[in-house]
């Protein structure tokens, strides 16, 4: 499936549901409006699923692993042979993303899109290596197109196998040492919002000269690959990176086979964000997981009227905050479809469908 | 045991482990700091149930129900025998902590401390009556001090009995038509915020004029229990109500067993409010679960510097968010037990113990 093709297919989800959603949870044994943004969650869950009466199902995070050019910049707090041994520690099930999965019921696929190392050995890892590892943004394009069209599609098929595997629900989860250094730059490029306010910490610098380096960067960067701004497309493959590429088409994938998605912090944001100039309707699909400790992520928050699901001051990324997440949707189905109604219980609530103040 | 007896054997967590359980949250495979608030509360954790190496165990939720004689005022959206019926409901499994609780595995234990019907048909349900409903406020003491004392003797039995059991951490939970006017009452009385401040439209209102009316009730009854509002536990006999004291003695009950209680919305925050004034060490071992929606809760988080784990817009109550806060808990308690280290991941991190900046 070509990513024309996955956008073709992409419908948006149907509204005329939405009062009659909102009347069954209005009818549920609680004071209306109660369960805040749960009740929202819900909504939002049954229209995306497109299914009357949702269900918990099997739930998959997918963690694309990618390097970054960058990196030789020398700011970043890690090295570039990190981003392996991190993906090496996901399959042997020690990382923090295996540790919430397990806890939440989720499974981990690992996808190496590009990672500048030989990982043949390693076993469980998909192999989808687009190219060992970005060339460095601050001097030129990221990828080239073929090589960011290369990576989309390894998203699509992900989000293509999970439906056939009977996924319902997917998460976004990546790894790669230098990587919301791109994730900033892509949210400067698509966003207004200037450099400085789309660039935070990350992981943390090597010394504490770091976020003033990691401003110039991405400034050149925006610079020297300008006239690739104007699209989303060759946004990403200017500035972007290949495991933010493969998360762009799982998200449209994902919003093809009416899966809703779950979208974790800065760096699957600026991939969801591409995703959503792309083809707006792909908003319809998408839950934000949380609000990152990362000051750039608000502005993609605000950008896209996404409610964030936790506030945790995360900032680990692999999709941790998205798992966690997870199981708050989870609870908010439960809340749809196992809470009894006032007239199951016999609750005395003559007004139920009247006013309520402060409504 | 009595209270006093209780709040005696009530011992400060021990702070000397701190610096070792922040060096092994510093070692797992993750940017120092980046799991936010879970490495709080994991250290938290740690240190509140006084394990080194901490586990997750049987959780329950206790749900105390009682009515309020200032029901008669008329503003409150629900007529007062709609406490009973929702309790019914709760035993019936279908509220909204039932659907949550079992979501995260939790126990629910219902008991009666002061519903104003007959309940004695009511299967499951402790029957821990000490009265039928408390005096209106408005008018004078919602309990005499016996009434009050007993009350929280309950909170402290059902502390006692689960930590026998084998319960590691338990949530507040209540049930009780009108309970947000005597909880904000108990705030204005003992926090620096005005009447108007502390009180919100908890389950919503008859009529447009409701949030007036409730102001004004709670001013009456600061008013007329002026002498009372000078020491907590008179102060909760005055104008709090026979689940918020109840309440109370669970806090100081899971303290003293050193068992983490997660703290729901305003109302079991005007019950631990009282607990930390009876024996302020008591906030070592409290999880606020949530920022609650209703305006008077804010008062009560920045009075007790602790830190809400979720800000849903919840106003349910129920202790439906204690229960899925404990999901969040128990994940930061995983995050400290299961993952791997740098060196056990065989990281290259050669400056895991050394500066990352921003520190």
């Amino acid at each position: 499936m070509t990513l024309e093709e996955t956008i073709a297919r992409i419908r948006p989800v149907d509204r005329s549901q939405e009062a009659s959603i909102q009347s069954h949870i209005d009818n549920l044994t609680k004071p209306q409006g109660s369960l805040g943004q749960l009740e929202n969650i819900a909504k939002r869950y049954v229209l995306a699923s497109g299914q009357g009466w949702p269900s918990v199902g099997k739930k998959r995070v997918c963690v694309f692993a990618g390097d970054h050019g960058m990196v030789e910049a020398g700011f970043t707090f890690s090295e570039q042979v990190v981003t392996g041994q991190i993906v090496r520690n996901m399959l042997a099930g020690g990382a923090g993303i295996n540790v919430f999965s397990r806890h939440v019921g989720v499974e981990v696929e690992c996808i190496d899109v590009g990672i500048a190392a030989d990982m043949s050995d390693a076993e469980g890892l998909l192999d989808r290596k687009v190219a060992w590892g970005t060339q460095n943004i601050g001097k030129g394009p990221a990828m080239t197109m073929a090589e960011c069209e290369a990576a989309v599609g390894v998203g699509i098929e992900r989000a293509q196998v999970a439906a056939a595997e009977g996924v319902t629900m997917v998460a976004t989860g990546e790894m790669g040492i230098g990587n919301t250094t791109p994730s900033s730059a892509l949210l400067a490029a698509l966003l207004p919002c200037s450099v400085p306010e789309a660039t935070g910490p990350g992981a943390g610098f090597k010394n504490a000269d770091g976020l003033r380096a990691k401003i110039a960067l991405i400034e050149q960067a925006l610079e020297v690959n300008r006239a690739a701004l104007d699209h989303p497309l060759t946004a990403l493959a200017a500035v972007g990176g290949l495991e933010i590429a493969a998360l762009t088409g799982l998200c449209l994938g994902a919003a093809e086979h009416k899966m809703p998605i779950v979208v974790d912090g800065i760096i699957s944001s600026a991939a969801a964000l591409v995703a959503c100039r792309l083809c707006p309707e792909v908003a319809d699909y998408m839950f934000l997981a949380h609000q990152s400790a990362d000051p750039g992520h608000a502005y993609f928050v605000k950008g896209l009227g996404l409610q964030p699901i936790l506030q945790l001051d995360l900032r680990l990324g692999e999709g941790t905050g998205s798992v966690l997440a997870m199981h708050l949707i989870d609870a908010a189905i439960k809340m749809y479809t196992e809470m009894a109604s006032f007239t199951a219980a016999k609750v005395t609530n003559p007004e139920v469908n009247a006013r309520c103040y402060p409504a």
